[in-house]
C-alpha cells in the first residue's frame, strides 16, 4: 500500500493499520481506506483508467498485471420501452454483466488480489454463495494466489464447480444460518492468519470506486455531467459504498461539483436496510427465514448496513424495496429490451419506477441503473416466464406459416 | 445500405443486389458485401468505433441506436502459464465473452438488425442451437424487431428459454440431421419473404469486421502492430472470414502494411475444413454422426467452407484440429489462468501449441486467440473436471486447518 494509507472506522473514526486482516472492528464497525497526509489527488494523463486515477488508488502494485480485463463496461441509454415503463426519460444502464466473470464483483476482486500480492500472501479467502467466490477464484488463478471459498452447503453444484475449475479450494459448511456462518468464518481471519474477505471489505470497496471513475469519464464524454441518481441492488453494502466513495473523492478533490444520490434497492422479502430507512431507524432490521428470487442479494443482517443507513440520511439518498412479483416483472421487461440479467439486478428497475411515481425523482433527472450480474448466473427464474415455443416436423415446417 | 453496396459471390465473382434475402447463390456460393465505385475509405476522427470506421461500414443506419454495447472487449496479454504451455511468448487473448449476450455473435447480430431496420422488415429469423439465437433475440428486443429462431428439437430447455425471454418465437424442428435442417430452413427465405440468417451470412460478416478494426486500434496503442496470427474456432465460417475481411479492407485502403494469417481451428471429431486442408483438397469433407464437447462449433458440412479452404491456400493460413482430450485439457488450462470459456473457445489453445511445436509459428510472433463464448453457456463440461471440495460442520471448521 502507498505510504499514509490507513483503515478508519466509518462510525467512530478510530484508525487502524491498512495491513490488518479483519474487515470490521471488534464492535462491528465498517472500515474504509483513507490516504492520510497525502497531497490533493489530481487526474493524470494516461492510457488506462489505472494511470489516469492513480492518485486515488491506494495500491502500489501495477494493477494492469493483475487485471483480467474488468471494467470498461458500457454505459448505455435505456431504450424507449424502459424509459416509458419507469417514466424516467434520463434512464441509463451501466452493464456490469460484461465483466470477465460476468458480474460487478470482478472490480472488487482485483483490489483484493492486489492487496494479497502487496502483503506477500500466498492464499486468500472469501465467503460466497456464487458471484463473489467465482470472481476471486478467477483473479487468484490469474495471479497465482491460492483461493479458498467458504460456501453454505446448499450452494448449487454448478456454482461450486465454476469456482473449483479455476483451482480454488471450496469448503462447504453446514450451518443453520448464513449470517451466522459468515460471522464465524470472518472471525477466523487472525487465528488462521488468512485474509478472509466479505462483500463489504474495505479493500474490495476500493475496487468499486473505479466504477465511479469510469462513469465520470463516460458521463463527461457522452452525457455531460455527474448523474443525479445511481440505483444499486444492495446486500453486503460494499458495492454501493464503493461507488459513492469514488464520487466523494472526486468531489473532495475538486474534480466534480456535485455528488450523485444513491438509491438503495432491496427485495421486500429481505430488506434490512430499506425497511429501517422507511421507519426512520438508525440500525438494520435483521431478516431471517425469508425467500426471494433475488438470490444474489440475500444478506439478511449485513454488518455494514448501519453505515449505509447513516449515509442515506446524511446525503439524502433514496431507498426502495420491491415485491417478488415486481422483480419477475422487471426481469421480464429488461429481457424484452435486450438485457438478460440475474433477478437481483432486476430489482432496481421497478424500484426507480415506484420512486418516480412517488415524485421523489425530479423530472429530467439522469438515473443510472447498475446491472450487477448476468442472467446466465441464475436460470431457475425461467420457471416464472412464459415463452413462445412451437414444435414441428421438418416436413411440416411450411404449414406453420401463412404462405 | 449505402449507394453502391452489392453482394458478390466469393467463388465466381457474380454480383447480386444487397437487398436479396438469400445468403448463398443457387449453386451454394458464399456471398460477401462490396462497396462498388466508392472512394478509398479513410479513418475518420470520432468518439465511437462506428464513427472512426464509418467509411468501411456499409449501413446507413446509425448503429449507436441499435447497439447493446457489444465490442470494446479486452485484448489482454495471456499470463505466463498459458505462454509457457503453448511456448508462444507473444500470446494475446481477445475476450469476446464480455459481450452483451456473452459471445462474439453480438457483433454479427448488430449488423443483421441494422439490415432489417434499413429494409423496413418487422421480422427477422435465424437458425441456431444456442449463442446465435440468444444474441439475435436480444438485439431484436432492443430494436423492436420480432425474432424467430429455428432450433433442432434436442436444444436444451434453458437455451430455448434464454431466447424466448427476449420475446423471440422459438420453433423446435424434428429433423434427422442439423445440416439438412439448416439448408431446408434457409431455402424458405424467399418463399416466406423472411430474412433467415445463418452464421455465415454476408450481412453478419460485416459485423465481425468490427473486431478487426477494434484489434487494429488496440494493437496500435498497446502492442505496436497488426498481429501475425489470429486463431478462430471455426464452424459456419462467418466469424473467421469477417475478421479477415476487416483486416483486408484496412490493408487495401493503405491503413496497414500487412495482413494477419488466420488459424482455422476445429475439433478433430468434426473437422470438415481442417481435414480438407491437411489433405490438400479444395472442398470440405462432410462429417456426420460425430460427437464433440465443443458444441458451439458443430457444423459438419458448412456451406461456406470451400471459400475458407480457398483463402487458406491463397493467404498462407494455418489449420489445426484438436482431440476431445486436448479440448478438455485446454479448457482446464484457460480456467486455471482465470478464463472460464465454453469448450469451443478452448480448442484454439491446444491448436496453437501444436502448431508452435511443429515449427509453423515463428519465434516472437504475436498470436491472438479469440475467446468466443462464456463458460456459463455450457456447464455440462464440468463432468470432466476434478475440483477440490471439502464438506464440514460449522463447529468443526477450525479442525480442517492446521492451526
Amino acid at each position: 500500500m502507498k505510504k499514509g494509507v490507513l483503515l478508519k472506522s466509518t462510525i467512530t473514526g478510530r484508525e487502524f493499520p491498512a495491513e490488518m486482516l479483519e474487515e470490521f472492528t471488534l464492535d462491528g464497525e465498517s472500515l474504509e481506506v483513507i490516504q492520510k497526509d497525502s497531497a490533493t489527488p489530481k487526474l493524470r494523463p494516461g492510457r488506462t483508467l489505472f494511470e489516469r486515477f492513480t492518485d486515488f488508488i491506494p495500491f502500489e502494485t501495477d494493477l494492469s498485471i493483475l487485471t483480467l480485463g474488468e471494467g470498461n463496461t458500457p454505459l448505455i441509454e435505456a431504450g424507449s420501452k424502459l424509459k416509458e415503463y419507469t417514466g424516467i426519460c434520463g434512464l441509463l444502464l451501466k452493464n456490469e454483466t460484461q465483466n470477465p466473470t460476468w458480474s460487478f464483483k470482478d472490480r472488487g476482486s482485483l483490489a483484493c488480489i492486489a492487496m494479497a500480492v502487496e502483503m506477500g500472501e500466498k492464499v486468500t479467502a472469501t465467503i460466497s454463495t456464487g458471484n463473489m467466490g467465482n470472481s476471486i477464484a478467477a483473479y487468484g488463478a490469474k495471479s497465482g494466489i491460492k483461493v479458498i471459498v467458504f460456501v453454505p452447503h446448499y450452494t448449487p453444484h454448478e456454482k461450486i464447480k465454476a469456482m473449483g475449475i479455476h483451482g480454488a479450494r471450496v469448503i462447504k459448511i453446514h450451518s443453520p444460518d448464513y449470517s451466522q456462518m459468515k460471522k464465524k468464518v470472518l472471525s477466523l481471519s487472525s487465528r488462521l492468519n488468512l485474509r478472509i474477505v466479505s462483500g463489504n471489505g474495505p479493500i474490495r470497496t476500493e475496487g468499486y470506486k473505479l466504477t465511479a471513475f469510469e462513469l465520470f469519464e463516460q458521463m463527461g464524454a457522452e452525457f455531460g455531467s455527474v448523474p443525479d441518481y445511481i440505483a444499486v441492488p444492495t446486500s453486503a453494502c460494499g458495492h454501493i459504498r464503493g461507488i459513492f466513495k469514488g464520487y466523494k473523492e472526486l468531489f473532495e478533490a475538486g474534480v466534480t461539483g456535485k455528488l450523485p444520490k444513491m438509491i438503495i434497492v432491496q427485495a421486500q422479502n429481505n430488506s434490512p436496510i430499506v425497511s429501517a430507512i422507511k421507519k426512520g431507524l438508525k440500525n438494520v432490521i435483521p431478516f431471517t427465514d425469508f425467500h426471494t428470487v433475488a438470490e444474489a442479494i440475500t444478506s439478511g443482517n449485513p454488518q455494514g448496513g448501519d453505515e449505509i443507513i447513516d449515509k442515506a440520511y446524511r446525503y439524502g439518498w433514496l431507498a426502495e424495496s420491491v415485491s417478488e412479483e415486481e422483480i419477475i416483472e422487471s426481469h421480464r421487461r429488461f429481457a424484452e429490451s435486450g438485457y438478460f440479467v440475474e433477478p437481483a439486478s432486476a430489482t432496481s428497475l421497478c424500484a426507480v419506477k415506484k420512486l418516480n411515481e412517488s415524485g421523489l425523482i425530479e423530472p429530467g433527472a439522469k438515473v443510472i441503473l447498475v446491472l450487477t450480474g448476468s442472467g446466465l448466473k441464475d436460470t431457475d427464474v425461467f420457471r416464472y416466464h412464459q415463452t413462445d415455443e412451437t414444435e414441428v416436423n421438418i416436413d411440416e415446417l411450411e404449414n406453420i406459416f401463412d404462405i
